[in-house]
């Protein structure tokens, strides 16, 4: 799947997810009104991310649905996550499923089922929800990572593992320096890329991506250099503080290497005085627009 | 509340925890006949837990409830765990939601709404969910454990946080050594022991515990020795490989500490020849009898 991802990106010159981390504080007042259920509430959630599927889908390859924002609506909101993954792969966008999953073999293997591949009853295989990719956590090391590798295969589907994330205290664990001289987070990349190298498409990276913040260019740096084949997710562009320049270098000679995402700073675009007067769905079409421009200004062309 | 586990687990001199993993295959053929979808699959399931619980409320203090195998059927299956989260605590039962969530800050603070604490809605503050406990995984750093810790102490609630695993290939990255000489799963456990040092209750014990896999005794016993504040949710009991005297050394000289899950070892009992000709629920119930004199024999007098 990260073969599609990259041809999306190239054909629309534009690595950018849009991340659907919908709360429904975020919504304009008049669609929250009068709401009091978790089942309004995802209804409206819902309503609102496909509002902004359709005015994005031209202009960027790909959306991520937190899938925080919607556990805590129960499973009404577990509904409204399984309507707009369904939604925005229906109108062409490639979904990352942002869930950070981890767990040993066996109960890997039912998170992989349950946004990846397929679960079994009688004679039947169903679907809960499709995406196209996932993010998960590989601290429990390969046999936590097999399942999923599996349904890659088997689907044509991609993960990313958590590797440097863009949180301030990402440090606290993940750059401390092992007894081999690797930083945690360079150790866990190196796996990481192990984990994916059967898996390698036609632009040199492999179905196993890692999720590198743009908050911390440093090690986002040394990781590019040290994972050749290895995609990149990269969040906290934007309301996080992560700017085009500090990202720059998540990215390979050809202008490839990583999707960028922006949460609030597209879907709450409307909130800006800079998209004044917009409704949220034209705000965030236009706040997509802008950070083309940013992304590929200090990016460049992306492919040959 | 982990007082509270620490007291149920002395008055029923018993510290297993029930694990309801409960995939549709588990359940005895009857219950899964003509079944072809996730809703029919989701209420057998939660039928199935129900009967269990039923049976053995009376004897265990807790049950861990698995959501990997809820989210494999979809929004039906989150229906069923909140069921069956209900259900438990309903029937005085310590519910653990098994969830292993992990993010950044604010998204991280999605996750504990959803299991220990409380979503809001416009004036409104409603649970999706109420667990008691809730597993986590601290590869981001205390900006991500952070959130859950104000639900712990706002709610009475407690988290595990994974340190070392039962899988087979923990080691691959847990194991390795850090330049400070610890063990990576000895430094995730310090941090650990470190976010829970305001939490900690009249028993000696933090509300922020760590899972410690019975599969890795040696393991288990230096974290003993190194987390004197740490409760343990110890996994690998049974199906997994690890016996009561692997086990042993995560328990103090107050026979206190963790507390153990088996789950197909007691939810598939009804399946083992041990316990031939009993129903589902009656096999688990003598399946949790046989596990607290299993347990009891090695661990001796819980409590002082």
């Amino acid at each position: 799947m990260v073969d599609k991802l990259i041809e999306k990106i190239i054909e629309l010159q534009n690595p950018t997810c849009v991340g659907l981390d919908t709360d429904f504080n975020y919504l304009p007042e008049e669609m929250k009104k009068d709401i009091s259920t978790f089942e309004g509430a995802a209804e409206a959630i819902a309503e609102f991310n496909m509002n902004i599927i359709d005015k994005i889908c031209d202009i960027v390859p790909s959306v991520k649905v937190q899938v925080a924002y919607y556990e805590m609506y129960g499973h009404a909101g577990m509904q409204a996550f399984e309507y707009t993954v369904n939604y925005a792969r229906g109108r062409g966008l490639i979904v990352i499923a942002d869930c950070k999953r981890n767990d040993i073999g066996s109960t890997a293997g039912c998170y992989s089922k349950a946004y990846l591949g397929k679960t079994s009853l009688n004679d039947k295989s169903l679907r809960a929800v499709e995406a196209d990719m996932l993010t998960v956590n590989g601290y429990l090391g390969f046999d936590g990572i097999k399942p999923f590798i599996e349904d890659i295969k088997k689907y044509d589907k991609s993960i990313f593992a958590l590797v440097k994330t863009s949180n301030p205290s990402s440090g606290e664990f993940q750059n401390l320096k092992l007894e081999n001289g690797k930083f945690i987070y360079e150790q866990m990349g190196e796996l990481v890329s192990e984990w994916g190298k059967d898996t390698i498409g036609k632009y040199g990276y492999s179905d196993v991506g890692a999720v590198v913040g743009a908050t911390h260019p440093e090690e986002a740096e040394r990781l590019r250099k040290q994972l050749s084949h290895t995609f990149f997710l990269i969040p906290g562009y934007g309301a996080q503080g992560g700017s085009a320049k500090m990202l720059k270098v998540c990215f390979d000679k050809n202008g490839l290497g990583g999707v960028v995402n922006s949460s609030r700073g597209i879907i709450c675009a409307y909130k800006d005085v800079h998209y004044s007067g917009m409704n949220y769905a034209d705000a965030a079409r236009a706040a997509c627009i802008d950070m083309q421009q940013d992304l590929a200004g200090v990016i460049g062309k992306m492919g040959k």
